[in-house]
C-alpha cells in the first residue's frame, strides 16, 4: 500500500513522497523502510530524525519544519488511533477462523452449543451449559455445570469457569484465570478457629468485558459478582465476592479489591492497587499505582498516595516531608537565640 | 420452614408473624419475601426498613421499637453465623457428592487410593502417590511422584501438587494454586551470574487448610515449608520456601511471604501485605493491608504502616505529616519576628 | 562421605574428627548426626552449640575458638556456595531423566522436534513448533503455533507459551505460567468505550532464564517482549508488552513492571516492587520490596520507599517524620514564649 493511500485511507495530510510502498507497521526504533511508524508520546519525538521508517504519522501541531528532516510524514488528527487502525489493516493473520468442536474434549450432558463455535482439546464442559455462536475455547479450560458463555467469546488455555457463573457476548479471558472460585468468608469458632461460609453465589461478566490471564474472580457470598459492560482489565487481578465494576473501568495489573466494594463507571485503577471491602467508588475517579484505598469516595478526580488522597493534596503533603529537617535546624537555631 | 420454625433452630426471639414460609436466604438489599436475611453490620441498618425479606436475623441489643417497623423479625446472639447456619440448611446442592475414577486420567505406579474418592478427566498422578477417603481431584490437576493426600480433601481444577508434598485431612485447594514449585534461590557465581540452588525439600499442608486460587507456596530448600492445621488463605498468595504459617492464621489476597519467615498463630494479614525473610511474627498479631514487615514482631497487637508500626504510633506519624505547612508558616514568622 | 573426603572435596580446613559418616545435607536447626550443615547468616550463629549436625561448615574468619565447642568444622570460603556444592553432591533424585514423548498429547504439523525430548500427557502443541534437545514439556501445558524453544528447557505444569513466542536454551519456566497473552492496550473511542489494540509482537526469552509459577509475561504490541540472558524470576511476576530485562537482573515475587519499561544488568527488584511504563532503569540498580518507581533511574545503588528516592535520602527523610510531633511542641512554647 502506498503512502498516498495511507494517508487517504486515514484521512490525514502527506508531507512527502506518496510512492512509498508499506508493508507492515512498526515501533519507531526498529521500523525499516517498507514500514510506517507513528509519534504521540513526545518521548518519542528524538527519534523523529533517525527512524527508518518508511512514513511517520504525526499529530496535526506537530511542527515539522521546525524538525528539518526529509522524512515522508502523515499528519492525522490522534496518531495513535491512526496507528492502532493501520495494525489492523495489515493484520495477515488467519489463524483462530477455525471452528469446530475436538474428539478430545468432554462435554457433560443437555449442553446448548452453537454450530460455528470451536472447542479444543482437553477442554471439559459439565452438563447444561450454553456456548453461544462464534466462541472459542482453548485447550485446558474447564467450565463447571450450568455455565452459560455468549456469542464470540474467547476463552484461552487453562481459564477455568465455576458452576452457573454466566458471561455475554464479545467477553475475552485470557490464559490461566479462574472465574467463580469461592468468595473467601469464614465465621470465627468459639476455639478461635475458622468455619467455611457457604459461598452460593454467582459471577456474571458482561458484553465486551476483557480480562487479562491469572486473574481470580471470585463467586459471591449470595447473590453475585459483577464486572459490567465493556470493562477491561489487565493480569493477575483479584477480584472479591460480591463486589461490582462498573461500566467501562480499566484496571490495570496486580490490582486486589476485596468483598462487597462497588466501583463505578469509567473508572481508571493503576497496578498494585489495593481496595478495602464494603465501600463504594463513584463514576470517573481515576486511582494511581499502588494506592491504598480505605474509604469511600464520593468525588470524581484523581487519587494517589500510599493512602488515598486527592492527587494535589497528597504531593503537597509528600512534598512537605522533605522540609522536616530544615526545620529542626531552623528550630534549634531559634530556640538558641532566644536561650541566649 | 416457617419463621416460628426457624426461630426454634436458631433458639431465636421471634419477633412478629410466625407463619411465613422461608424457601430460602438472600442479601438484605435484594431478597424477596419468601427469603430471610440478616443484619450485623451497622452500615446495612439503613436497609432494615426497605427490604422486601420475609424475615430479619438482627442480635439481641437490636433496638426494635426505636425502628418502628411492622417487619418480622428474630433475634439471635449472633445474626452472621445463624445466616451461616441457615445458609447451610437452605443449601440444596447435591452436585459434588459423586465418586469414581475417570477413565480419561492417568494414574502411575504404586498408588494407594481409597475406595471413595472421585478423579476427573484430564488428571495426572504420579507414581508411589496416596489419596484418602472422600477426596475429590477437579479436571486438570497434577500430581507429581509421592505425593500424599489425606481424606475429604477437595484440589479445584488446574491444581499442581509437586513430588513429595503432603496434604493433610479436609484440606481445601482451589483452581490454579501450585504447591512446591522450587524455591526462589541463586548463588552468585564470580561472573555474576547465578547458580541455581537445588530445592530439595518439600511443603506439608496441614489438617484443614483452606488456600485460595492461582496461590503459589515453595518448596523448601531443605526441610519443609509448612502451613500449620486451620490456616485460611485467599487468593494469589505467595509463600516462599521454608515458610511456616501458624495453626488457624488467616491470610488476605495477594500477600507475599518471603523466605525462611515464621508466622505465629491466630494472625491476621490484610490483602498485599508483605514480609521480608528470616524473620518471625509471634501470635495473635494483625497486620494492615499493604503493610510492609521487614523486621521480627515479638508482641501481639495491630500493625499498620508502609513500613510497619503498631497501629496507634503509626497512625499519628501519618496525621502528623499534615502539620508540617502549618509548622513551616508558624517558624517562618517567628523568624522574621525574632529578625525584626 | 567421610567428613575428611568433604573437607578435601571442599579444598576447607578440617576441624575435628575427620572421619564421621555424612549421608546428607541438612538445616542447622534439624540436621542429624548423619548431615552436614552450614553458617553463613549470623542470625544462625547461636544454633552453633545445639546443632546435633555430624559436621557444620563456616567461614574462614569464623572464630571456633570463641566458641568453645566440641563440634567437627569445615572451614571454607564461602559456606553458603559450599553447602550448595554439597546439596548438588547427594543429590540422589534420578528422576526427571526420562525420555520420550505421550501417546496422550497432541502435537501439530510441520514439528521440528529432536530426539532425546519428554512430553508428557495432556500436553499440546501447536503447527510449526521447534523443540530442542533434552526440553522437558510437562503435562498440562499448551503451545501455540510456532512457539520455539531450545535446548534443555523444562516447562512445569501448566504453562502456556503463545503464538510464535522463542526461548533459547536451558531456561526453566514453572508451572502455571504464562508468556506471550495480549498486552494490556486500548485506545479510547469517543463514547467513552475502549477499543483493543491488535498485539503483534512476541515474547523472546533468552539463555539461562528461570522463570517462577503463575507469572504472566505479555506479548509486546509490535516487536518483541524480552527477557535476557540469565535473568532470575520468581512466582507472580507482571511483565506488561513490550518490557525488556537486562541479563543476569533477579526479580523477587509479585513485582510488576509495566509496558516498554527497560531494565538493565545486574538490577535486582525486591517483592511486591512496581515500575511505570515507558522508563529506563540502568545498570546495578537494587530496588527495594514494595517500592514504587515512576521515574527513570541513571545511577546505579539502592533505591527504596513509596515512591523510590536513593536509599539514604530515603532513610532520613522517613527517619524525621517521628520528629514532627517534637517540633510542634517546640514551636508551641516557643510562639508562646515571643508572646509573653
Amino acid at each position: 500500500m502506498k503512502t498516498k493511500e495511507i494517508a487517504k485511507y486515514l484521512d490525514g495530510e502527506l508531507i512527502g513522497n506518496g510512492d512509498i510502498e508499506i508493508l507492515n507497521v512498526g515501533k519507531i526504533e526498529t521500523a525499516e523502510k517498507d514500514e510506517i511508524t507513528f509519534i504521540s508520546n513526545p518521548l518519542y519525538e528524538k527519534y523523529f530524525f533517525v527512524t527508518k521508517a518508511g512514513a511517520i504519522l504525526v499529530s496535526k501541531t506537530f511542527d515539522i519544519k521546525d524538525k528539518k528532516s526529509d522524512a515522508t510524514v502523515i499528519k492525522v488528527r490522534d496518531p495513535y488511533l491512526a496507528f492502532v487502525s493501520l495494525l489492523e489493516l495489515f493484520n495477515k493473520d488467519e489463524s483462530g477462523n477455525e471452528y469446530g468442536i475436538s474428539d478430545n474434549c468432554i462435554i457433560g450432558n443437555n449442553p446448548v452449543i452453537s454450530e460455528k463455535v470451536f472447542i479444543d482439546d482437553f477442554v471439559k464442559i459439565g452438563d447444561n451449559c450454553k456456548i453461544g455462536e462464534g466462541t472459542k475455547i482453548s485447550a485446558g479450560c474447564f467450565l463447571g455445570n450450568g455455565v452459560s458463555i455468549g456469542k464470540n467469546c474467547v476463552l484461552g488455555n487453562n481459564v477455568v469457569i465455576h458452576k452457573e457463573c454466566m458471561l455475554g457476548d464479545n467477553v475475552s479471558v485470557h490464559s490461566g484465570t479462574i472465574v467463580g472460585s469461592d468468595g473467601f468468608g469464614y465465621a470465627k469458632n468459639e476455639d478461635g478457629s475458622f468455619k467455611k461460609i457457604l459461598q452460593k453465589g454467582i459471577v456474571v461478566i458482561e458484553d465486551n468485558v476483557e480480562i487479562g490471564s491469572n486473574c481470580t474472580i471470585d463467586r459471591a457470598t449470595i447473590g453475585e459478582t459483577r464486572i459490567c459492560k465493556g470493562v477491561k482489565m489487565d493480569n493477575q487481578i483479584q477480584i472479591a465476592h460480591n463486589v461490582c465494576i462498573g461500566e467501562d473501568t480499566v484496571i490495570v495489573a496486580q490490582v486486589g479489591i476485596s468483598g462487597t466494594t462497588k466501583i463505578g463507571k469509567r473508572c481508571m485503577i493503576g497496578g498494585q492497587a489495593g481496595i478495602v471491602g464494603h465501600i463504594t467508588i463513584c463514576d470517573d475517579v481515576i486511582i494511581g499505582a499502588a494506592v491504598g484505598v480505605s474509604k469511600s469516595i464520593t468525588k470524581p478526580g484523581m487519587y494517589t498516595g500510599y493512602r488515598a488522597k486527592p492527587f494535589k493534596e497528597e504531593l503537597k503533603q509528600e512534598a512537605s516531608i522533605k522540609y522536616i529537617e530544615k526545620i529542626r535546624e531552623d528550630l534549634k537555631q531559634l530556640i538558641n537565640k532566644n536561650n541566649t
